[in-house]
């Protein structure tokens, strides 16, 4: 394999760390060129000292003098704040750009690097959510890769390498059900973010560790289904399997189904996106049945949990709904972090948010990032009126 | 995909039964022009009026008079006994032979389909365990696609669709641990052919019944699987899995890991290998999670179940052994079968009869034809001696 050259936006987060144990991992065939961060400015300089990227960028105008004058002696070009995140993509050296951004923030960047011809390692599943049509679109026109780094979508990739896209009757999202899985709503309504934030079986950010409690995260990958592999609605399942070692699966026109396995750990997806299309061999723990003695499945509760009914209604709806429900969403997880509404006021919030604002059937991009700032107005109008 | 012209070795077996309803489905894309029975000639008489083949084939001489009045006023070729085997396999306008025989009587027919070129869809496992290195390279050396239909090893070549083979780490086949999954060495001492009969998920002919109930069944498919798909012993394992519905796993070298799953229904297998590279829309029965929320997993009982062992130790030591523990082992079910020998006594006899038969090293075809009958000869000795 020829050696692949990467952009990771987001390097600081839990996929970003990650992604860099990977090309730790493959020191020849992985090179980072660009690293970028939102706030933490020390993990960046750390990270830049240790793979000396061309370019980094922090986002928060509070770290750059710090990154800067770390840096100084490096011959490393620092930048600040969201345009940079554009034009370092565009980089003639970088390959694949691996976007772990959270949140909507991520689309940009993304449009950018396609436009330019970069292949995509995608763990930033609200670049879909908000404007899948238009994204995988761009995809074709420009012949780039779309590689899934979220689990789920890495599985399903993987039982669809060899298969035809046409052969798919149905796909199965797995969900680990959150630490939530089997209350009801009387117990939701008194959970505080502490509980919220314990995963049973993955480590996680923040942001995707309450949308995986709320089931939300299982929600926005419906929709990033969806458009990355072509389907209607109907044909995505979501599947309750507490285990998380079947991390999805696919059923084919003929009845016969394919699921992709294995320990929960964001290190495997990572690597196949970033090495796509070779398996290279790695040290990573290798999962064990004896450990795994039971896999279990369960219907999700969608009336408890009402954010994944509200994702398939959203998806259902089409035009800029999915838009909508995802800048409201950024904005209630942001708002129970900070302990400003309840659990369930999270759904609550999305319901209303997309009762104020009147679908926009065809949206263009621009039209999107619109809807997506007037959103969070409206979300946040409407948390300030509680 | 153009219509595929296909010889039923075995066609009133279980397989074979299973084979048309597939050949039944799919009117447009697959057409039957050999069938051949042991001794079934009623049903063969049926098959053939309804299938219109160009030829049948019954082994056993009293029933080919029946069949050739029968058909008489059809046109249909009626031929009789093992030879006419090895002939009808390769008319001319034949695409794949699916060899449904049981034992290591379809050897000859495999060996003479691959030479014209034809396809093979193997059910006869023994094909490979008697002579699987011959095999394989004649397979590379006529160019004909080895499709199997077993459905471990028919779940492992769809987990290997678009996959590099040097990108296998291990291979996982599963086994529902047959009737007496969990049971001792004392409980397995009594037990009649009425209880080894009794399969808990696949209705199969008596054979390869018998040989699920000792895995014996298993053990062929270990040294199937070895040849199949260029593995190492090292490289093959088994986990026991009741409920039928993972058909066996691959590994990869990055450490993930890819199942094939589906209902415990041969049609299914059947219709992969006959209408390859493509999947077909079918009305089969689809998987249900409802039905099946628990699937579990444990270690097979190699002490118990010693034929297992048999099967690994005989791959291990290489040479002719696994065509020797292969008949004898077609001699013990019998016996079983008969009531001449014991549950237990099976392995008894497979063990001695390897000790009486010095080892070939490096066999040539005749030279394990040979052994073959020099195996049934040596254990059916020793069943008399008792």
């Amino acid at each position: 394999m020829k050696k692949r050259i990467i952009a990771i936006l987001g390097a600081t987060g839990s996929i970003g760390t990650q992604a860099l144990d990977v090309v730790r991992a493959f020191p020849d065939l992985l090179q980072v060129s660009v690293l970028t961060a939102s706030h933490n400015a020390d993990l960046l300089i750390t990270q830049a000292l240790e793979f000396l990227p061309s370019a980094v960028v922090i986002l928060q105008a509070e770290g750059y003098i710090k990154v800067k004058s770390a840096l100084a002696h490096t011959g490393i070009a620092v930048y600040c704040g969201e345009n940079a995140l554009e034009e370092v993509v565009q980089r003639p050296e970088v390959d694949v750009v691996l976007n772990a951004i959270v949140g909507s923030a991520g689309l940009r960047p993304t449009v950018a690097a396609i436009k330019q011809g970069k292949d995509i390692a995608l763990a930033n599943k609200e670049t879909l959510v908000v404007a899948g049509q238009l994204i995988m679109n761009l995809v074709k026109q420009h012949g780039v890769a779309m590689l899934p780094v979220d689990s789920e979508h890495s599985a399903i990739f993987q039982c669809l390498l060899g298969e035809e896209e046409e052969a798919i009757e149905k796909i199965y999202l797995t969900a680990s059900g959150g630490p939530f899985r089997g209350r009801d709503r009387a117990f939701l309504a008194e959970v505080t973010k502490h509980q919220a934030l314990k995963h049973p079986n993955w480590v996680m950010g923040a942001k995707i560790t309450i949308d995986s409690a709320s089931l939300m995260n299982k929600g926005l990958e419906v929709i990033e289904a969806k458009w990355l592999f072509n389907l209607s609605v109907e044909q995505i399942d979501v599947i309750v399997h507490p285990q998380s070692i079947i991390h999805s699966i696919v059923q084919f026109r003929d009845g016969s189904m394919k699921a992709q396995m294995g320990l929960p750990d964001m290190k495997l997806p990572i690597q196949n996106a970033l090495t796509y299309p070779q398996r290279q061999a790695n040290d990573f723990e290798r999962f064990n049945f004896l450990n795994y003695p039971t896999f279990s499945f369960e219907q999700p509760d969608l009336h408890t949990f009402r954010n994944l009914q509200l994702a398939y209604d959203a998806l259902r709806d089409g035009g800029d709904r999915a838009c909508v429900l995802n800048a409201a969403n950024e904005v209630a997880v942001a708002a129970f972090l900070e302990d400003k509404i309840a659990f369930l006021g999270m759904s609550d919030l999305l319901e209303a948010t997309l009762c104020q604002l009147n679908k926009i059937e065809e949206p263009s991009l621009n039209d999107l990032l619109a809807v997506d700032q007037q959103a969070r107005i409206v979300a946040r109008d409407l948390i300030d009126k509680v």
